[in-house]
């Protein structure tokens, strides 16, 4: 018996998969029972990088999600739509769904699941977040029986080679773009990455398992790298930090008591100072990393390639597996009150509630900020005395260079909360001549 | 429906499963659906971390494994037996198990495999290998579409610790040693964490599972840290290298070509000095590291707390809920020709029969040796004739201190076979006033 594979998608991930499928050879025995059956393509003509019979392929995708003959339907074709419309329609008709759309999930993963499990079938996606490293999984299953504290992680590519280049060359961002787009690291439209976005649709994806809850993306605060100066990247070095852009989801009681209930969520994107002796500091290039804190497990780390055809080819093709998996034992006898089978309650997304996610004025953080100012002897008090004022405690403040014939002092606060450290930032920044170019979370 | 665990053991990983059990707060709803229905205790006076009903407690474990309500048997009482004949009683009685005991699954995993795939039952070991780092379930499931290349490990987080002390502080192995005994990072009898023995078991466990395929834990060879001095490690450290207890898995076409078939495994334990700039260098004290190398995934490293209570409760815990997540969707309905049910092929260990595991003689590596002589001015020439005579190929010489008066001279080989270097060390140690007190793989 052979598992029917439907691919949407021949691209990169889509080339990789099926590259995968081709070559079983030393690989789980289980893919020699898997075939591709069908694979939908924008145009029949186009050069390809693996080899496929001609009839397997074709342009009508809808065939595909409808085929009585597939088991499986694969979404590498990326984008919001038509990959949503097929996904759904692909699960209306009891195909379970492995897909890598990151983008998709994170914005229309309420409704595809619902339906998935509704129609008791399975909609896995390990590629969506991290690329070939093991994260969704392990979440599910390995660490399952964890209450989780946090997720930390690196989890775009474009802009942790972007932020490691300038580290190295001490090179500011838009040359180190300029590059990225030339090599291939970086998209003609960078928006995605260098805005954080790509990142805060997977942060939202793994908040919302770790967290058992719904995530609304649009609550997911969001920051890019634009703002990082190579400035900021020295200053950072000589107080002992590397920026990193970092993912957080964090289940944390709120500052103060009094401003939100003890079981929201923090979900956020933004460029981090993260100490070098932090396991994540090291991780550069296009790598990414995820750290999870559970209790009892303590802290894990997964690290690895974060996109390629590859690594993500990997996850898409080990996700078809496990869905193969369980249709060789026969699925369970167990049925839901419609008729559809049970699903198994790790693999699934069940949880039906949203999550509370606090605002980002909620946040306890430390903060950077970087000062510039006429050389004016009295500036550091009267930097100390406004951000006491506002309830902001500092760690050190430390004039550190000239820039322009103006001191530039670079103030690293305590744990303060993120509102009145904005506050007291609004007064400065009344201040006469004294200017703020940049302020950063510190971890 | 609630389902009935039994407990073989209620020391320190016993406790901490116990106390999951008994707080499912916050954690996976499944674990509401959990029961610890009998625990096996040596002593029902002994005073325990864990509050459970005096009925629970039972010395007569032979009645945990033969009770019919039972589901689920946990062995974490550790050593040979009566852990091993306990598992098979219980898979015998068609209870599925969840396992910490390293050392009996290396030792008699052909034996419980082979009745648990009889029997239809599955045998889950995540907290076997690497404590709370999810390693074993992303070998079997998220990485299964790969073809695995390598796995190299630091598993024993005594051995690390010891070792990461012995760096730091610049003291010996028998300082560190006692101090860590005295701390509870090592044992009274220290002899299965310092002789390598219990890396060996755990990379022997993690070369099955990705090389599909038994191992004979005879054939695995093993080093332990024992001979690493403190000189040795300062040499490395000025050379760019730390030196690490690697636990190594790689599928290998040997040296030479005549000397074994190309589809051999090694499969080796050893100290070994790793670049600084390698994953696994950073990873200090009593933390555990695997980096896993496959295609298409390219290199990805799981990173955590290699042992302890809750870490290892964490990943007994997440075994049990997998196990209640099949049973709670209805075992398949597809049937084994015995009738009982066909196990999923990603989760049950299938393969039958026993990798090829080349000789340690044909190993092709890199090769640090520290040679004291009389300080004579032919030395070097004279040992570089005799590596050269056995075709082992130098990268360094370097005459790099003195040690009571005789020259400390450290060679570095390029990649050679193992044998070639044995033969031309038996050859030197010929030599008169010429001694190897130390030889280490490179990695």
């Amino acid at each position: 018996m052979a598992f029917k594979v439907g691919l949407l998608g021949l691209g990169t991930v889509g080339s990789g998969t099926a590259e995968i499928l081709l070559n079983p050879a030393q690989r789980h025995p289980l893919l020699q029972e898997l075939e591709i059956h069908r694979v939908g393509v924008r145009s029949l003509a186009k050069p390809r990088a693996v080899e496929l019979p001609a009839e397997t392929l074709t342009t009508d995708v809808e065939s595909i999600v409808a085929d009585p003959e597939i088991d499986i339907v694969v979404e590498v074709m990326g984008g919001l739509e038509p990959a949503r419309s097929l996904m759904l329609k692909a699960i209306a008709n009891g195909k379970h769904v492995v897909t890598a759309n990151k983008a998709a999930i994170a914005r229309f993963g309420d409704e595809i699941f619902t339906a998935a499990n509704e129609a008791g079938v399975y909609v896995l996606l390990e590629a969506a977040v991290a690329g070939g490293i093991p994260v969704i999984e392990p979440l599910k299953q390995s660490l399952c029986a964890n209450r989780i504290h946090s997720i930390t992680g690196i989890v775009n590519g474009t802009t942790n080679y972007i932020l490691s280049r300038m580290q190295t060359e001490g090179s500011n961002f838009e040359t180190v773009l300029a590059d990225a787009q030339q090599l291939g690291y970086a998209e003609a439209d960078p928006t995605a990455d260098v805005d954080g976005l790509d990142a805060a649709d997977k942060i939202a994806i793994l908040a919302s398992l770790a967290f058992g809850g719904r995530i609304k993306l649009a609550e997911v605060y969001c920051e890019g790298i634009r703002p990082v100066s190579a400035t900021d990247i020295a200053y950072a070095e000589k107080l002992g930090f590397v920026i990193k852009l970092l993912a957080t989801a964090k289940r944390e009681i709120s500052a103060g008591g009094e401003s939100g209930p003890a079981d929201q969520l923090q979900v956020r994107v933004h460029p981090t100072l993260v100490p070098k002796v932090h396991p994540l500091a090291s991780v550069n290039g296009v790598y990414n990393a995820i750290l999870i804190e559970g209790d009892p497990v303590g802290q894990v780390m997964f690290f690895g390639p974060g996109a390629g055809a590859g690594p993500t080819a990997s996850a898409v093709v080990s996700d078809i597996l496990n869905i193969a998996a369980i249709l060789k034992v026969g699925r369970g006898g167990i049925l839901q009150a419609n008729g559809k089978p049970l699903l198994d309650p790790l693999l699934a997304y069940s949880h039906q509630h949203y999550c509370a996610i606090a605002p980002i004025e909620e946040l306890v953080t430390r903060f950077y900020a970087r000062v510039l100012t006429q050389d004016n002897p009295g500036v550091i008090g009267k930097l100390g005395t406004c951000f006491g004022n506002h309830n902001v405690s500092l760690e050190s403040v430390v004039q550190i260079g000239l820039q322009d014939d103006r001191a530039e002092i670079v103030v690293i606060t305590h744990y303060v909360q993120e509102r009145n450290f904005r506050q007291a930032l609004e007064e400065i920044g009344s201040f006469e001549s004294l200017t703020v170019p940049s302020v950063l979370r510190v971890l």
